[in-house]
Parts: structure tokens; sequence; C-alpha cells
């Protein structure tokens, strides 16, 4: 039965990826956030613009934290936040307007104070761009650097890459 | 069971919307869509920049337009299109940041070429923006004003308000 | 001589708007905000998105603000804030990218705490669209309605549409 | 005397860069593109949005195609047109509504397709953003990749950076 017409979230990796897996029991794949394209978001080419791929993958950094930390809100709430300190995109395809996308999201590797987070967004199976976002761990009062909670690092943990 | 995390158009009314009532069952409801304010749509105040709503309505109109013709790309391959003669807003409340929003979608009045759609945006019940948007149908060919079809204006009328 | 390539605000209004004219010498125009349309600006038909010309009558406020009070910022510093409570526009024909776009700004009335303000934004004398919004003036630190100012008032005048 | 309030491409470079200098007289700069922070381009912390950046970058790019070639438009007229393959940006600062920031415009290297961009975008010469853009050259009307042609090379390396 399918209740729901929507894109958002309906990988099944939403509903598995914040329980807390056996370690025998390997995940079985990266938090995918899916969505349609929207009209204003392709350019006079009829191709997404180039910088909406960014907004993207803050999106899917939000529907990600949301499974992780229960919302993007909540983990500052708690005392952590994350900034920007680089990005970037390899193009290989386009997409259109109301092409269905998935942008898998896992994590390449985690430091003290930071992690890098890949990004792949695909439609129907092929690559069309992948992306890479330096984050850095912020405290939300001073926005000084902070070393990487243990709650937060094991939960970022669950998807890390290779 | 919950199958759906997503928010997009999870209304029951897009199960029905597009069959075809009896005209002794009346519609129980209008069309609505429903998605979170993403992260870049809040301005420095946090809130929804008013342009954001504007967009959020044509995104409403695509979602509609699925329920109604398949996809809004599918009623121009039969020979219709439209183009925005007028929009306003009316701006109640404010979103924020991950908000749940639903936007009810009306059919306020139906001419030979154009028709004035109306737009309830609302965050649990509380009405935070109302819109409306007259259309003008043309043929996607020409771009020339057309005569509503008659198959376009059967399922518009499902969704006619008061 | 020719000393700026550039399209932002070259109207000779944008120099004498911020003086103080003699009552016998009426104002010659608007103001008036020139600038480009972006490449992203412009969606898959070609066009200047319609929501993005919201996104030009906020800037062209903006940059009217500049003229009148220094800064938009320097409006809210002295204890004066503005709310959009209605948009409109009405569209007679389409923006395209790279096309130099003139946005004439106009005060239509002025009441206690709200006032309406009209743009046309027009491409080498041709309309293509016009807008009327009504702004509320709220104190920044409780977001409650205020009479407006008298100096404010004052300057606003001086834009006073017919 | 100042005809010019507006900071879209006001800088000298911009009069000058067009030109074919004697080999004898290197250029002075890289071409700077000047513009102000509008208040929708940051968000609800209130510093432009990431995805923001690449959207500057490529305004940035377009007035620099103005100074190479008369304009974005007249290069792909004349056969040329570039697609983008890889982009990239390090965050050092924030930039804030209404920030004056200028955005300087080298080339890095041009390979046969290809060349790779840099934009450095700096506010009151504090360095914000450094981006680095891969764009592939393509023939408009089949999109299959071109060498560059000699007379847009010729320009291109006018601003060829160290």
């Amino acid at each position: 039965m399918v209740e729901c017409a929507g894109l958002e979230n309906r990988s099944p990796f939403t509903r598995t990826a914040g329980s807390n897996p056996a370690p025998s029991a390997p995940m079985t794949g990266p938090f995918v956030h899916r969505f349609r394209v929207r009209y204003h978001e392709c350019d006079a080419q009829g191709i997404v613009f180039n910088a909406n791929w960014f907004t993207y993958f803050d999106v899917a950094l939000t529907e990600w934290f949301r499974v992780l930390f229960g919302s993007y809100g909540s983990l500052a709430e708690r005392g952590s936040d994350v900034v920007l300190a680089e990005t970037s995109a390899s193009f290989r395809g386009s997409g259109r307007f109301d092409d269905e996308i998935a942008i898998a999201v896992g994590v390449e590797s985690i430091g003290r104070t930071s992690m890098v987070v890949s990004y792949t967004a695909s439609r129907d199976g092929e690559t069309l761009v992948e992306g890479r976002t330096v984050y850095v761990f912020v405290d939300p009062a001073t926005m000084a650097k902070q070393a990487i909670p243990g709650w937060v690092r094991e939960q970022l943990e669950v998807y890390a890459i290779g």
C-alpha cells in the first residue's frame, strides 16, 4: 500500500538510519533525500542552475540531520552547529524541471572539529552531480570551533563511507 | 505503519482529486500541497522572504496540475499552457525555517480564456498568507490566448470554490 | 564622458532625490532603480520568473531607502522598520537575460501607520510589470505598529504620486 | 564629478580590460565586478547563503564576458558557449546585507577545450570567499566540446594569472 505520493525522504533508509544498528549489522546504504526539481530552479537553458545544486545539498543535509538529531535546530539547541569551510561540485549531467532527483549523503571523513560530507545526486540511477563539503563544528553561542561531541560523532559514523 | 516521512502532497485529496466524483458527491476539500520551508528561503529576519511565497504558489500549481493533468508538461503537450497575468498576496503571519506549510489551492472563477486561482498557506491551521493569481490560457505554439479546452475546464471545475 | 559601465542607480534622480527641493521646484520624477536581469533569474521559458519581480521591487525599495535615509539599516537604527502587509503585480511583458530594467518607485498614499508604494518596471520605455505594495511601519524592537515618524513622512512625501 | 552612484563594474579595469595591452605594458590587475548584497540573498543567520556565492561568480562571469566579447550572448552568437564542469569555493568570511562586494576574476589556466577561472570575493580588501570553476567550451548548436577559438583565447589570455 502506498500512502504517499510525495518524494521527500521516502527512501527506506530514512526509516532505519536513525536507529542504532548492531555492530554486526552494517548499514545497507547512505541516507537518500528525494525531491523534484522546481520550475524556477531551472535557467534559460532549461536545466538546473549550477548554484542550485548547492542549495539541494543544503536541503539534503537538513533532512539527514532530521534523521540523525531530530532536526537541524535541535542540534544547535544541544550546543553544536556546523559552518561551511569548503564546498565543491562536479557536473556530469543536467537536471530538468520536474525530474525526480535522489541525493545520497555519506561521511567521507571525520576529524576532531570537522567532517567531510559527500553528496551524489542522481536521476533514475544516472549520476548527475557529485559534491563534497567540509563542515566545521562550532559552539552556536560563540561560533568558536568545537571538538565534535561524542553523541554527534556516534551518529555521523553510521554514515561513514568506505 | 508510516510509510512516508515526506510532506509533499500527502494530503488525502491528492489521491482522490483526479477522479471523477459523482455529481451527488461534492468534493470534500481543495487540493493541498505540503512542504517544509528550506533554510535559504528565509531572510535575515529569520522569516520566509516575501517573494518566496509566490514561488511556493507556483510549486503548488505544479503539484495540483500533476493531479489534474498528469503533469504540468503534459498539459502543454496536449496544447494548452498558462501564463500569469496578475498575482497578489496578503501577509498575515510569517513562515520560518523547517515549518510545515500547507497550501490549499482552489478555483475562484473560470472565464472563457482565464481563471482566478486562490492559494491559502497555513501552518498548523493558522493562515499565514493568502494569494490569488489570474492565469490566462495560451496555445504553447503561438502563445496566443486560447479558450479553455473543455477537458481542462472539467477538471478545473472540480476545485471551484463557493 | 561616461565614467561608469554599471546600471545600478545611475538615474539622475538618485543624485537629487535626497535633497530638499524648494516648494516651488516640483520633483521632476520618481526614484528609478536600474539593473540587469541575471541569468539565474530567468526560468526555462527564458523569461524572468514571476516571483523574481517581487525581489526586484524589494531591491528597488532598498536603493530608494538609501537615498531617503542613508540606508535601509539606518532607518531601523533610528527606530522604524517596515513590514509587508500586501503586495501585487500585473504582468504586461517579459524580462529576459541581460535586459536593462528600470524600476520607478513612487508613493501612492501615506496613512497614519502604513503607505502604499507603486513600482513600474520597464525596458526601453516599455512597461513590463506594475506592482504595488502596502508597507506597515513598526517599531523594530517590539514589531508593534507605529505611527510614521514626521522625519520619515517628510521624505516619503517627496515621492508622492499624483 | 561623480556620474554614477552604482557599484556595478565601476572598476577602472572594466574600462581598459578589453583593450590590447602592448607586451611591455603588463595588465595592472584582474577584472573586478562590484555589487551589493541583496536582502534576500542572506539567510536566517544574516549572512550570504553559501550557494549564492556561486550565483555571484556567475554574474561576475557575465560582466567579464561583457568586457571581453560585448556580451555573454554575443559569444554564443559567434559560435562558442561554456558549460560548467567543476566548481568549488572556500569560505573565509561572511557577507552581509548591503555589503559592497568586489569579485576579482582571473584565468588560472587555459587548455585546448577548457579553462580554469578563479574568483576572489572581498569586502574592503578582506577576502571572504575564493572560488574556482572549470569551464568547457562547446558549440552552442551541438553542445559538443570545442577547441577554444583563437579570438577567444586571445582575449582570455589578457587575464591570465601568474
